[in-house]
């Protein structure tokens, strides 16, 4: 798999071997790895960002670790990189100068369900199908579902603001965000935030924490809110001639006032992938609405109904309802499996996770095919057309074929910009983005980002390499 | 009425000077005010901190005015307060230092109201009123409403990080900022977030803008999220022999799945003031439940039934339902004329708003109760319930009660930290609740919160005198 190597040198060996001795004192050898071959895994996640494999590999059990490792960090002038389950898709928990990996995942306890206060108090290794799973025990609901549900962890989670299909109608992470414990570079562990759903006092800081991708500070507790668990959910798979009909599709249903809980859009390449994985798909079809409606069983109904007008509108080839659960699952397992059916149709793919205006959905999905053409390189797409973010891969077998890649999908960014949209939806900055940054953000936005960057973290060793390009502006 | 006085020294006159020379020139004299008698008006707002006369007011009309008062801020180091419809309630835009007011209402163009995006585009000057109404005649919805809607403006909205009643269901201003056009002192201007409703490009800059009561910046353009407006709204009044029998009635909501609008609790002191207006309230009821439920008229009607049942359960004495609009609006404008009926109770008042995890909201009213009973001073409190946020008011006639009210305050307000709430629900800190921030907050999150302050106002000319005493720590 084509890989982007590390934007930074490796860690000096006295430095390492310092804060070795250092950790070892601290936390004592058992939660300290040092040998290659156990470090080795810690190296990369699920994006194509190339690691270093750490030099040391901390698996933190209580606050006191993660306070004791970050003041080695400083102590010993080594950089950290803290890490959850490392389903990140930038390279967020790569350790670009290896060093320091924290690992939370034995930080894995859900410490409060509360049904009165509708909030969930866990540690930042809860796996979050662990957490769907007791809020749903108390009728209960926690809405964000990025597609790594079933392995990603929370403090991963909180620290990319990941998303997910629902995000339509229950936003991201960052809108179920209450309350941080986050410890800074030098072990200053603040509580930022509340238990309460309302809060003014002061900056909002637990907001400045949520998506800065680890650069900021470790977590080792989170306040989540929950919502009250929707009585039904009903899942109809719509199946269209081409991309514009499913979007108008879309606008459709919006119009009439239904507000899916998902709304996934796939492409005519996706759909390709999909029959390759042996979903059968009729063969006409080059583009699928796959919706999920939730509420009591009378709005479900209803909306079911204006759903399927919306479909009918915009001539789509065949609606489909599932009957039961099992159906419902067989659905979303096709979609669900769709990054990975995409691996295997190239040597190589690099995927990118954009946002336009909701309007401009099918625009972007033409400035994708187009960018494709043009430098010879194929691409898909699919992802939340509610939400106007798309995932887009570009694939090819070819070593060589690497810079016209570069170029398509430099191409499809300016076409991004140009509609208003955004470079991440959903994935961060991590290593892959930083490029792009600067065409987003103007350089005095960078700066002041950098500016707080350099505040909480002034030696710069805290998952360096990340969002921004090492040296660039300071803070203004 | 009790007013809390300055806390910094007036602007010295020669740094005056050269500011108003420097406005005249960069502005022209139409756009500043000068003579005391003109800007005597912008000293206040709508709480009980007393500002000084501003020295000069500037009446920005563009990005450009706002960009050269900041310039000229620092050039003359003259300090300056932003300021909208001056409806705070916490001393925000009281200008405590004199200096220059820049005062916005001028820029009041809803820019755009965009259907297919479902975003709305305004300048800072807009009043909320008319956002929503120009949102409600495309068929959408810009849910935050707090209680001064006919006459705020949205960039104090923004500042203050806005609640109200709906919020319960629908969140606060934070929930509905995508983006912001926000000058730096010294003139730099950022626009951070985003026109899509997702998106993780950097740190959210526009999440720690928002709520930061104009200590950062000044919004020239705001970019919104806005909802499809629903169907119908049914209005319900409940009344209780008790408040702990009100919110047994709102758990009882909630358990059954319903999630009103809104969801107003007043205490019996606030019915005696609205008696006092004329609002005919049955003499037995120690407590009321205002409701609103919106959605389709299926939903509404089975909520509708739901809430019966839970009132029922909660030995209402009475509950009604409003049967046209015009009975809705009597409903209401009780209770939003409730503050103002408040002030004719007694010739001081002190109004605090505070939030406690939903759970122990009937703890809170006992906690205010006692808190007054023991220093003998008359207390009231209403608000919202589901969000466990209430205003409570702190009355007296002799001005030697002073001292007593505020041994009150602080009793209460230290049960609220007990209860793991906080001590600024939607009003922020602004003036007058400086001294309570390091009873939630510990010294380092204040330090880090004042280092942020410090990168983007090196000189402290922005809204000095707010959030944080002035002095104490500095940034880590």
């Amino acid at each position: 798999m084509f890989l982007v190597p590390p934007s930074l040198p490796p860690t000096p060996k006295d430095l390492v071997d310092k804060a070795h001795i250092l950790l070892d004192r601290k936390l004592g050898p058992s939660k300290v790895l040092h040998l290659p071959e156990s470090c080795e895994r810690f190296s990369r996640d699920e994006s194509e960002a190339e690691g270093r494999v750490p030099d040391l590999v901390v698996l933190a059990e209580t606050l006191d670790d993660i306070r004791d490792t970050l003041t080695v960090s400083v102590e010993a002038r080594v950089p950290l990189t803290a890490r959850g389950a490392g389903t990140g898709r930038t390279g967020g928990a790569v350790p670009v100068a290896g060093g320091i990996v924290l690992d939370t995942t034995r930080m894995n306890q859900i410490k409060e369900i509360d049904r009165g206060d509708l909030v969930a108090v866990v540690a930042p290794g809860v796996i979050l199908k662990d957490l769907h799973a007791a809020a749903e025990r108390e009728g209960l609901f926690y809405p964000p579902d990025p597609n790594s549900w079933e392995t990603c962890m929370l403090g991963g989670n909180i620290a990319e603001n990941a998303g997910g299909p629902r995000a339509f109608k229950y936003g991201v992470t960052r809108d179920y965000v209450l309350g941080l414990e986050t410890t800074l570079m030098g072990g200053t562990t603040l509580r930022t935030g509340r238990r309460t759903v309302k809060g003014v006092a002061g900056y909002d800081m637990t907001a400045l924490f949520v998506g800065s991708e680890g650069t900021l500070g470790v977590f080792s507790e989170i306040t989540l809110k929950l919502i009250p668990k929707p009585e039904t959910v009903f899942t109809l798979m719509g199946l269209f001639g081409a991309a514009r009909d499913a979007t108008v599709a879309v606008e459709a249903m919006i119009r009439r006032g239904v507000v899916p809980r998902c709304l996934e859009l796939t492409d005519s390449g996706s759909l390709d992938a999909m029959r390759a994985q042996g979903v059968g798909i009729d063969a006409s079809a080059r583009a699928m609405l796959l919706i999920d409606l939730d509420g009591d069983m009378t709005t479900c109904e209803r909306d079911m109904e204006r759903v399927g007008e919306a479909c009918d509108e915009a001539k789509a080839i065949e609606v489909l309802v599932a009957q039961d659960a099992s159906q419902r699952d067989r659905l979303w397992a096709a979609r669900r499996e769709l990054s990975h059916a995409i691996r295997n149709m190239a040597k190589n793919k690099l995927a990118e996770d954009v946002v336009v205006p909701r309007s401009r959905i099918t625009d972007l999905m033409d400035a994708v095919e187009r960018s494709g053409q043009e430098y010879g390189v194929r691409t898909l797409a699919y992802g939340h057309a509610g939400d106007g973010n798309l995932h887009v891969n570009f694939l090819w077998d070819d070593d060589e074929d690497v810079p016209k890649v570069h170029k398509a999908i430099e191409a499809m960014m300016r076409h991004v910009i140009e509609m208003r949209g955004t470079i991440s939806g959903e994935h961060g900055i991590g290593v892959l983005k930083i490029p792009f940054l600067p065409w987003e953000q103007s350089a005095e936005l960078i700066a002041v980002q950098k500016g707080i960057k350099d505040q909480l973290d002034p030696l710069g060793l805290l998952n360096p390499g990340k969002i921004f390009a090492p040296g660039g502006h300071k803070a203004c």
